[in-house]
Order: structure tokens, then sequence, then C-alpha cells
């Protein structure tokens, strides 16, 4: 039985809940190694505490799924075959009595929650988000080795649009040339979509790229991220495109200054809250506070936003293997918007940056 | 009051539901005009049988929510506020007793479901989704401009793969042409992860494009659809990259000779599964029945797979403005793959094909 399985099981035993049920594709992949986008047909892992657990997926991604490394039972179904009652007849096989379920309640609809409480005479659902967080929350030595990758594929990223940059451009121009040359590189799947944003666009925290053209004296920032074997990057950076003005370097700088002093505050024992604090007040006593309107970053992985959570208030405590973005941002609308963001190890005695695009204002000429 | 609304409100009536809540993207879209992807922020539409609408966004796409036309109450909430005591103040203010809800069942999770039973004393939860289907079925003229335009440039988008095909080139290679173009078209979101298959991977239904060599002798397949202002079009043609073998001819002219009939059958009055026989039983006649595995196709418009579903036991019969895909399609292991696809719309007497990509076989040298 694998490590995650394991742990996922003596959690439901600690809890006297005898069928977890984990529907969510990113949770499913955790813990079977098994990645599956079925859209609107049913994917699922059924676990019990002591006995064998058991995969449910479409008839024709079984072979994948034994493929990608599960051993165990797999329940394949076909588009006029009823997966709800194989799952009923594999737990009666078990011998389980399903008197609690533990499902992901953000991800369960409506609809499967009816199936269940039909399928097992009501059973009391308790959240099994939180421990799935947490058991996600420190990576593994594989999983590291995929998200360096990652992280590695966003620096290119960044680097073929800086490259793009040029008088008379789009916003989409240089987003095109940047995914173009990913997939010649075979990435074809982003974490999340690409942002690249100039101009009165760049000063929003959540632009839509579009046909804005670059112009001499803007700020351009990228923030992208790739999908490297089911895992993910993160990363802004915010360059300048001709002269800026003296305001423009003043909020380059701050950010700068926060982001760099949050990254060397990384260490075991160290709570989300005084990461976040220790950028947030930087900003704050140069007066640009009020301009700095989300957390400091989120963590990293098989999910674009997974656990910790770097804000203000989360006494979250940080262990070595935690991966999670450092990315302070300051918007001031028609004057400037600035975000710098990297992916961020904690390791035993501090903390490995992953991403490494230069940080020192870059002049695109 | 937008008729859409309307439309909705005479069904709650019907029903005699005092309560409508969507939370869906695409259905808030379609009855409210403002289009958002809130992620796992709370985006809903609380609809009434006679009372004013509200609209729920966070706080900082308020802006978006007005400039798209909405003219009602908006409740916008920060990330620290509870959108939830406000739905319940804005309900109470209506004097509304909720004892029943109609909800998305497929889309409303869990964790929802539990906020709103508890807000309301435990109101009986109705599908909501029977009904939007049903009304988002037939297109009116705004939506179907829309959908010509989406359709295209999937064209131009086939078009682009087309001329790209080249000995040595991946199929990577070729999707990274197509969505490089289409991003300096302005078009920034595709409607599905495009597929660009040859060789092998084009006999499986469901293929990943990769780093897989287009060779001579070779079927390529093109599946793929853009979003367009929020509607979809979606599109599937299969050339050959120098000579084929007869084999490999006669499975493309038996498909294209499935699609043209079930093309030339649509018109009002027709069932789905008349439209779905007319192609399955050529096929099957030829000896191929075995080798196409799928539906025929399914409706087209906010989501790229909606109603009308084309299955041979569907009795669902056409209305002049539906739109949907006639996609059949014969896949042989080792042998080919081929699927031919266009987007249908029914008129008053017939049909008009939405794309326009010639579907005489392709052959590129």
């Amino acid at each position: 039985m694998n490590k995650r399985i394991v742990n996922f099981q003596d959690w439901l035993k600690s809890k006297d809940i005898p069928f977890g049920f984990i529907t969510s594709s990113d949770n499913v992949f955790y813990l079977s190694g098994f990645r599956s986008n079925p859209h609107e047909r049913l994917l699922a892992l059924g676990i019990f505490p002591d006995a064998e657990p058991f995969l449910v997926c479409p008839l024709m991604e079984k072979e994948d799924a034994k493929n990608s490394g599960w051993n165990f039972e797999i329940i394949g179904y076909t588009d006029i075959e009823n997966p709800w009652d194989m799952i009923r007849k594999a737990v009666e096989k078990r011998n389980v009595e399903v008197t609690a379920m533990a499902v992901e309640k953000e991800h369960m609809n409506v609809e499967r929650y009816e199936q269940t409480q039909a399928l097992f005479s009501r059973p009391q659902l308790i959240s099994a988000e939180g421990c799935l967080r947490e058991l996600r929350m420190v990576k593994d030595e594989s999983e590291l080795a995929l998200i360096r990758e990652a992280a590695r594929l966003a620096d290119f990223a960044v680097e073929t649009g800086v490259n793009e940059i040029a008088e008379g451009k789009t916003e989409l121009d240089v987003l095109a040339a940047i995914e173009f040359e990913l997939k010649k590189a075979g990435i074809n799947e982003m974490a999340f979509s690409t942002m690249v944003l100039t101009g009165a666009n760049g000063a929003s925290p959540h632009g839509t790229p579009g046909k804005t053209k670059i112009q001499k004296g803007d700020l351009v920032l990228f923030d992208l991220g790739v999908v490297y074997q089911g895992y993910c990057s993160d990363i802004t950076r915010t360059v300048a495109f001709g002269d800026l003005t003296e305001k423009q370097i003043e909020i380059y700088e701050t950010v700068r200054k926060a982001e760099l002093a949050a990254v060397e505050a990384c260490r075991p024992g160290v709570t989300c809250a005084e990461l976040d604090l220790t950028a947030r007040n930087i900003i704050r006593d140069l007066g640009y506070g009020d301009y700095f309107p989300h957390r400091l970053g989120h963590g990293l992985g098989i999910s674009v936003h997974e656990y910790p959570s770097l804000t203000e208030t989360n006494d979250l405590v940080l262990k070595p293997g935690m991966v999670f973005t450092i990315e302070p941002g300051i918007y001031v609308p028609g004057v400037a918007g600035v975000r710098i963001e990297d992916d961020i190890l904690v390791t035993e005695n501090g903390f490995e940056v992953l991403t490494s695009f230069p940080k020192s204002l870059q002049y695109i000429k």
C-alpha cells in the first residue's frame, strides 16, 4: 500500500470513519497516482480503514489507470452502466457498514450527495478536505522534482515573453509567443490562464490580456505557470519597457524589497502570518499598504492554489517540505501595477527559491 | 426584465417554487449577461417568481457586472464578509419564505448545500437543470451571431493547422501554430483542450497530443473549438499527409457519407435518435458499427457540451434555433482514426452548416 493511502487510512481510523469516498481529480491523483479529468463522468477512490481500496473510472480509462501504477481493484463502467450499484457491491464485498462517509464537501455535488445518501441509508458526511490538505502540504522528493522542473519551465516562459516585448506588440502577441514556445518544449497545459498585462491593465490585480499595445514607459507584468506531470508552477515578473518615472521605480523597488524580505524570512518555525506581515509592513511603512489588496501567497503543488495560505491571520507554522508562492504586489491605478512572485520550498534550515528569473528591475529597450 | 429571466420566473411559478438560486458560471451568464469565473468564490443569481432578482459576486467584480448590463441588485462581498448572511437578508427584504429552492444539483457542492439548508430552515431542493437546459437549447439571434463567429474562427484554426503539416513536425508543433495564430486574432480561450492527433493516436477517440511526429501515410485529426464572447464552436477534420491505403480511404469515405447524410436529415420534426441512426446505420451497413463507439453529437452554445444530446435513444424532436454538432467517427486501432464534425443550426425549413472547412478528403503533400 502506498504511504499516502496509509496516511489517509490512519486518519479514517482516528476519526472512526468506515469509508472515504474521494472524487476530485487532484486528490484522486495525489492518493492513487492516476491523473484523469473525467469531466461530468464519475472518477472516485473508495478507501477503508482496513479493507482494500478501489478506484472507479470510465471503462475506457481502465488501462490508463493500471499503467499509472494502481494495483488494487478498478471499477470501470460504460456510459450505459450505473457506477453507483457497482460501488455499493464493492463496499458490501468488503463487509463494511457505511454509517459515516468522508467526502470532499467542496467538491461533491448535490446530485452525487443524494446518490450516496440513498446508497447507504443516509450516512453522516464528514469533510475529508482538512486531512487531505494537511497531507498534501508537505511534499516528498518525487513531488519536489516535478515542481522544480515546472518552475524551470516557468522561468523559461517569462524569458520568452520578455524577449518578445517590442513597440506595437499587443499583450496577446506576447502571450502567443510564450505558449507557442512552451508547446514546442512539450508543455501543453498551463496552471492557469496566462497573464501578460501592460499599462492600465497591469494596475488591476485580475486583468485580462487583450489587444492593448505595449508602449514605451509601460510596465509589463507576466503571471503564469505550467503543469509538468501534474504539478504546477506559478511565477510573476514585472519588467520595464523603455524608461520609467521615478514613481514607477519607487513602487517596483518597494515590492522587491518586500518580496526579498519575506523570502529571506522563510524557515521552519515561522508562521504564515509572520511571513505575510514581513512583506506587508514594509509596503505599509513606505505608504502603499492600501494598494496591496491580497494575501502574500498560497501553497502550490497538484493544485495551483492549495495550502498553506499566506495571510496575515494564519498562525500555521512552516515545516520543511512546504512549497508556496510569495507574491506581494502594489497596484496604483493610472500609475503602476507591480507584482513579483517566486515559488519557495521550506528546507530544514531555511528556504530554496525554485524560480530564478532576475528580480532586479529589467529594462527592455 | 429580460426575456430569459422571465422564462425562468414562469417556470418557478408553474412549479410553485418561491426561490431559484443559480450558481454555475454558464447559467448565470445565460440569465444575467454577466460572464465570470469566480473560481472557489461564490457567484450566484437569486430569482423569484415575482420579486426583483439579485446577483451575488466578489466585490471587485461589481463594476464588471454593472457594465455587462445587469440593472438589478448586486450583492458584492469582500473576502472577509459572509455572502450567505447577505443573501438571507436579500431574501427577507423581499418577504419570500423559502420552503423550496431550485438549484443546479449537478453544480452546487455539499458545502454550499449545507449553507443553504441552514440559512432557510431546510428547504426542499428541486433541480433547476432541466428547465435551464430546455431554455438554452433554442438560441436567439444574438446568440447565433456569436456562434457563427466562433465557427468561422474554428474553420480558420483548422486551416492554420492543415497548412502547418510537414514531415517531421509533431502534433504539439502544429497545435502550437494553431493557438498562436488564434491569439494573434484576439482569441485566447479554447472551448476545450485542442486535439491534433496522428498515426496511432488518431485511432483513439480521446487521445492526447504529444511529441509524435507526423509521417507520410498518416491521417491527421484536428478537433478544436474557440470561445467567442462566451459562445463555443467545435469542429473536427481529418486530413491525409501523403498517400493513404485503400482501407484508410474507405474508412474516411464511410465517415463522410454518414456525416453528410445526418446533416442533410436535419430539420424541425426529426428526432435526435433518427439523426444518430441515419449516420450509425450507414456505418453499420458498411461494416464499421463496432468502431463508432460514441453518440452522433451534442448541443453547443455557452457550454461546449449542452442539450440536445444526439444519441440513438433520444426521442427529443428538433426545433428551429437548436445548434448541435454532428460528428460520426470510426476508430480502427492500427489502421485509421477518422472523425468529421460540423456545427449545425436547425432552421425553419431545414438546416444551416456553420462550419465550412472542406470535407472532401484533403491530401497534404
